[in-house]
């Protein structure tokens, strides 16, 4: 356990903002991820030499390039390539106004992202060749864009001669990070696009960006098409185990799903898809393995091991999206084997790293990670939550779909249900759930244990709803809907059995985070906001996850639904070179805690199992 | 036109050795180029930290690598990293020497090469990871390795952690250059492979190196496959800008070539294609782009002009060879439009690079290369020679095959003819062709004009010769077999006219290497040493090049046969990855002189037509 890297203050004028940033992090980084424009054409590769600031207090070492750069008077005033400059002190950095204003978009929770695609297209016109001047044709075109250093993508020089000289010498270069991925004729620097994936275990979301806006063009879910493998990683891992041809099968089923989405949004979008250069996909570390073809067997039986931490070199046809041909893919890093890439991207998406406030972020799932921190020390873990929030060991529990309670009230004039689609009610989803358990609680039809209360207390507290506690097969239920009530001519019910399912679930997820302050060495009271990711959040009551203790007892508009934050910070990776730097950086600076080694867990565990008075 | 690079002195204690090497070369390269053993394990990167000289006399300054690797009184006693140490002036090195004493084969015109191969194979034992050590399975890989700084091949992750595991931790890493390329079960260190294919515009060789011997196991060769779109690479060429199918058909053509002869040699060898992982191509610039796919066409017409002058980041499967999947390939970087890859590898192999005499390489074909140099400086030039050595544009022209006439006597006792397996001659093989015409004219047969004597005189000096003088269809021949005497019943002879092609010929390469002497200031008799290149180059008289003039006028003995020193500076890249360096240190290295832009050719080029007396 690494207690994270220092922290240092960086001042930037005069935009008068001040900012903590991870020790050794570049000076144009930091400017970008807090929304402080520096001017660069190369994004931040030392090439383009233009993204010049002066250190107006503190010292950085000049660099070779500054010296290239600058004069000895300006070198001795503090004039430093931002790119080059990293920032090891504090500092306080005068920024120079723009002469273009940058574009910016809004993306993840609130975040403010200055564009700065890894994708870059540039125009240009060479001069011919001459019996004089016989410059290779990729010298050419690298001479055009000298203030980038390019590798070449083998397959660009295969036609590069033919389209330089019918496209009569101008035409368009497309770059993603440092790789000249395409030439193309004559000018297309107006359309370029990437796609945003969220891979998640149950369902799979693709967004087309506009690169050159920022803005989002098109939108498309479905399921993950590896269902009939598992509800979850821990059953598609076992098939790998099981069947030696079920790693090929995911892998297809993940590309497939991919490739649809794909299709899908470029379709939605009408155009063509040899226009997308870049993908970025978030996904967890099972989801991400399977879809490059990496055998998870480790990630699924103890010690919990990864392949790799991070992803370098690939391409999106190796994720099995048929885009641009040399169209690249950008995967997020994992911290650990169950705090994936898609925590990764939702701490990005969430800023957790660059905010003062000490926020809480949860991701209710089968597995549930938790990260607690802010702009000064950040702390993660995971907690197994078991199947109990997606409703698959609930006897009547459903998907959030048409014919699921959602909403559960009881109040003085008894029993509210709300439903999915307002029809006659099916089966109980996750919020559901939890609004029912805590409602029984709140209302003292349940005690701090779990247990319902026995049918005499019930008949002489609330006579109403009596009849709505029976028992069957030795078990009893609480009836939600009769068989007239429902849409299906079944009970919905919950039963004593369900209650405890949700007692083990809950109780995982507030150890987990208990003693992750305990860790953090801070207070339940000090947590300025809960951050509650995924769809399960959306849909989750803040009251009711606070009334059965899910979640920390703060004020209920503190508690905030943050949507699909791991496909935001996917956006983002793609809108922004440096955020993706700054995702690559959150290996770094979250501390993985590792709960279950700790000699108090399961005292501390049982403790939770009750709810909270 | 660049003047070329400064060059330096090294002089290497206490081996004695004194080199001149092009200025800014590393002191490790240098070394080895050679001869001279330095220690390493990452060959040459910076990361083993193993090469360690001391400057003796000079001064390089100390890098930021030297500062970690010594001690700052081993700093200023001029301890350096050979690596990282770059001449740019004359230094004199202490290498200490080493533990183990380096292989070294002798390849090339007997260049005795270091064995350090790219290909690198290294057995390591990890420990089993647990829940207090939970770095990823590649990073405990890369920490095993951490004398090397290595990028991963994607697909390596695929399979890394079943193959750890089945391996129980001991497992073989094959690296290629700095790339990590699979992970193998156990200890398979006693197995590496490569593959040196020539891949000229008529025949294409392979040769399967043993890794770790230097010793070529098993050759192939066989035709281009290409044939059949034309015998020259202008014809190949035409032949993409006519129909819009043969570039593909050509590179599938040029990789069955090498797929064919790549299965050859493994069958041979008797060895896996698994085991072999790197091929290194020498080719024309034309012969290399069709294989790679890549659009000939402005190599074709004025001002020849090179897709790229050299190759990254390819692998062998780009050239349709099968081997290990994930196998490299190296392609040999060129100078120009017409002196390509095959030369490059040439003067490599020839060392001509590091040679104190100056020396003429001659490569003779439809095109013709030409460079003179020696260790101080080096010039190329390309003459368009036309086919009249491939005997393509003779009347009675052949290949060198059985029934060849390969050498022509004209003695005092009449006509000798000496042909390929002894057998009746059907006829005349580029050898031949020169030999005919020398003979004819040194006997006084034909006039320095090249014209045949008058029939009258003929008669008088050489009456057993007489009749073997015809006239037909008003074109005078001199007929070398009757249709009596040959094979197939028809005559074979030398016509007038061809005798006008093989003048042509002949005078576009000795203006060539004329001109280039006067471009290097120097002259004829100051050559020490003629360099024939190429299959041609095997089988002509030097007796009878000298006497045709198309060779410098010096001492037999000194006229060399270098046999397919393209093939052999293959294998030395494939052997040495400072060699490798080397080939590419050749393109700054050598100055390319356009011929066809000097006033004065069309001038020497006439006076060339005729024969010296």
């Amino acid at each position: 356990m690494s207690e994270g890297p220092a922290r240092v203050t960086l001042s930037f004028e005069p935009a008068g903002k001040t900012v903590r940033v991870p020790s050794g992090v570049s000076v144009f980084d930091a400017a970008l991820w807090n929304g402080i424009p520096v001017d660069s054409t190369c994004g931040g590769h030392g090439t383009c030499k233009k993204c010049k600031v002066r250190i107006a207090d503190g010292s950085v070492p000049a660099s070779r390039l500054d010296e290239r750069a600058f004069t000895p008077e300006q070198l001795a005033d503090g004039w430093r390539l931002a790119c080059m400059a990293n920032a090891v002190a504090s500092l306080t950095v005068d920024v120079p106004e723009m002469t273009t204003r940058p574009k910016a978009a809004t993306v993840g929770v609130g975040r403010q992202v200055i564009l700065r695609p890894a994708v870059q297209k540039r125009l240009i016109t060479l001069e011919e060749p001459t019996l004089s001047d016989q410059r290779t044709d990729i010298r050419r075109v690298l001479d055009a864009l000298d203030d980038l250093e390019l590798t070449i993508d083998p397959p660009v020089l295969r036609t590069l001669g033919t389209t330089l000289r019918q496209a009569k010498w101008t035409v368009t270069a497309v770059v993603v990070g440092t790789e000249l991925i395409a030439i193309e004729p004559g000018d297309t620097t107006a359309t370029a696009y990437g796609i945003a994936f969220d891979l998640g275990t149950t369902t799979a979301v693709g967004t087309l960006m506009d690169l050159t806006t920022g803005a989002p063009i098109a939108v498309a879910s479905m399921l993950n098409q590896q269902q009939p493998f598992g509800a979850d990683v821990i059953s598609r891992i076992s098939a790998t185990m099981l069947d030696p041809e079920a790693l090929q099968r995911l892998r297809d089923l993940a590309h497939s799903t991919l490739h649809e989405l794909a299709e899908d949004v470029c379709r939605q979008a009408g155009i063509s898809p040899d226009q997308v250069y870049e993908v970025a996909l978030a996904g967890n570390a099972t989801m991400a393995q399977l879809a490059l073809g990496i055998d998870p067997e480790p990630l699924g039986v103890a010690p919990f091991i990864l392949a790799t931490d991070s992803y370098d070199g690939l391409l999106a046809s190796d994720l099995g999206v048929s885009i641009h041909p040399r169209a690249r893919a950008m995967v997020f890093p994992h911290l650990g084997a169950y705090v994936g890439g898609d925590i990764i991207a939702g701490v990005l998406a969430a800023g957790m790293d660059r905010d003062k406030r000490l926020r809480l972020f949860i991701d209710i799932g089968t597995n549930c990670e938790i990260v607690l921190g802010n702009g000064e020390k950040l702390m993660a873990t995971a907690a197994p939550a078991g199947p109990a929030f997606e409703a698959a060991s609930i006897r009547c529990g459903m998907r959030a779909a048409p014919g699921a309670i959602e909403v559960v009230t009881i109040g003085d004039d008894g029993l509210a249900l709300q439903v999915i689609d307002d029809v006659a009610p099916i089966g109980l989803c996750g919020s559901g759930l939890v609004d029912a358990i805590a409602e029984l609680h709140r209302s003292g039809l349940m005690d701090d244990s779990g247990r319902f209360l026995p049918a005499e207390a019930i008949a002489a507290a609330r006579p109403d709803l009596a009849e709505r506690f029976v028992e069957r097969d030795g078990e009893r239920l609480f009836v939600l809907a009769s068989a007239d009530e429902s849409g299906n001519g079944e009970e919905v019910f919950l039963s004593q059995r369900d209650v405890r399912e949700l007692q083990f679930a809950k109780a995982a997820i507030s150890t987990g985070w208990k003693l992750l302050l305990e860790e953090f060495g801070t207070e339940e009271s000090e947590i300025q906001q809960v951050l509650l990711a995924g769809s399960f959040g959306t849909y989750l009551s803040a009251k009711s996850a606070i009334g059965i203790g899910l979640v920390p007892r703060i004020p209920v508009m503190r508690i905030v639904s943050a949507g699909n934050v791991a496909g935001e910070g996917a956006k983002m990776a793609l809108l922004s070179d440096s955020e993706r730097h700054g995702a690559r950086a959150l290996l770094d600076e979250i501390q993985y805690v590792e709960l279950s080694d700790r000699g108090d867990f399961n005292d501390r565990f049982v403790d939770e199992l009750a709810f909270p008075r």
